[in-house]
């Protein structure tokens, strides 16, 4: 495990510091999940290699991809995985790269495994969806990522001037995926803002999304160092190229309603008003 | 491996001698997937538990389930598999009934998986549409199973009394799944079989259909006793509920024609007209 600053990036002196001559593998995300931090990956494959060039270096570029360009070969990295439904598509499936030259094992067994690294009867439903969900994707790459920057930024301003006593989790501007707007509402639960926003129609998650569901603190953001109040109230928002402005907009009002509604039965108050 | 007879039949008392303290799973196909065996697994599962309780007992019920009426506890397997494509569902997604009390240990970790024996995000499609091609098959379960159960007879009486030089590849009657056809017709490749008939608009498989894109002689056909030249020239078909009389006659009139031209075109000809 990797330490990270309270941006979520990696220094390149403190990964030089992991490796050596025992290390396998190198796993960095290209994109975090949920605080949107964009790694500068090529630049720390280039740290892992200089200092040993047989370890194998694995970037999950699954909330990178369709935000953020990827060329592998300028990465050079060894090994990338991507899925479906981060780009929209459905949920179910994914894709790995891997570099010409770099083995991968099977680790599932079975009819048809001597075809490829999976064995069994091929998810085809998901893998067409996959496929259309990455021609819409990338048919107006530019145009879409320019879009969702822009409604990320004006999502992240709205709250940050209508909204007080919020913590913006991850960095701001070019260094951040352009879908990805992370924020922590002090004073309130997560949870309750969730239930919240989703009967005014607005879906969003709370804590780490992949472990929401046992309530559990998000890993991520005690990471960079925000404390367990700070971590509890967080929420992730995401941008898609389908929303439009009324949408950021509404989201705004919605969501001081709600947190306006939820401090005041709210068991925990700020100790003085305006504090943050 | 257990032998089997030259239906695909195995004989408890043969397993019983492949069964001993030291044996850990025991796994038997519920039918036969290219020939359509129904194994009598109750009895079975008897047999290997006399000799040795601590053994898990798994059945494949994949090509049974909609067919066969199964109950796991009447069985008293301690796992079974299903998967929805061969009820017409979608491709993809499978079941694992696993009996209270026996452990299954997971083979690939993630996130989410403290929830469940597979990590990751669920294929939310294919567990919708198996769901509903579970209610469609069961809707009406016994007048389906005897719709298939007409429709396949008519189809095997139509080959053996339309088309020369054929062989019924498993068992006949109560004992063969009530949508399995299985033919091999002599004097003919395989492969060319399924290529003349998909041009008239009939989609079959040959060989093992899981190996059939490797070219490989199926290992079901040769388990049951037939010579090379005979797996070679075999047919799978499956009728669903949706079949009707009208597409096995047609089905039957094409075959005829389709086996008449290749027979034509072959280098294999019969010693004797009418030797079989």
């Amino acid at each position: 495990m990797i330490p990270v600053d309270d941006e979520g990036f990696i220094d390149p002196d403190i990964l030089a510091a992991y490796v050596g001559k025992d290390t396998v593998l190198v796993s960095i995300q290209l994109v975090n999940h949920e605080i949107g931090t964009i790694q500068s990956i090529k630049n720390l494959v280039e740290v892992v290699k200089e200092i040993n060039p047989n370890v194998i270096f694995h970037t999950d570029a699954a909330d990178a991809y369709g935000r953020v360009p990827i060329d592998v070969k300028d990465l050079n990295v060894d090994l990338l995985t991507l899925n479906s439904h981060k780009i929209l598509g459905p949920k179910g499936v994914g894709a790995l790269y891997v570099r010409s030259g770099i083995d991968v094992e099977r680790i599932i067994h079975g009819q048809l495994s001597t075809e490829s690294l999976w064995p069994g009867v091929e998810n085809v439903l998901a893998i067409a969806g996959f496929k259309k969900a990455i021609e819409l994707a990338f048919d107006n790459f530019n145009t879409n990522v320019e879009k969702m920057t822009q409604l990320r930024d004006e999502l992240l301003n709205g709250i940050r001037d209508n909204i007080p006593h919020t913590l913006i989790n991850g960095p701001i501007g070019k260094l951040r995926s352009p879908d990805n707007v992370n924020v922590s509402f002090l004073y309130v639960e997560g949870e309750a803002v969730t239930v919240e926003l989703s009967l005014r129609g607005i879906y969003v998650s709370s804590g780490s999304a992949c472990t929401s569901r046992y309530l559990e603190l998000s890993h991520v953001l005690l990471a960079i160092g925000r404390k367990r109040e700070e971590a509890h109230g967080s929420i992730l928002f995401k941008v898609t190229r389908y929303h439009t402005k009324e949408d950021i907009e509404y989201t705004i009002e919605q969501l001081r309603e709600a947190i306006d509604r939820l401090r005041r039965i709210s068991a925990i108050k700020p100790d003085k008003e305006g504090e943050r």
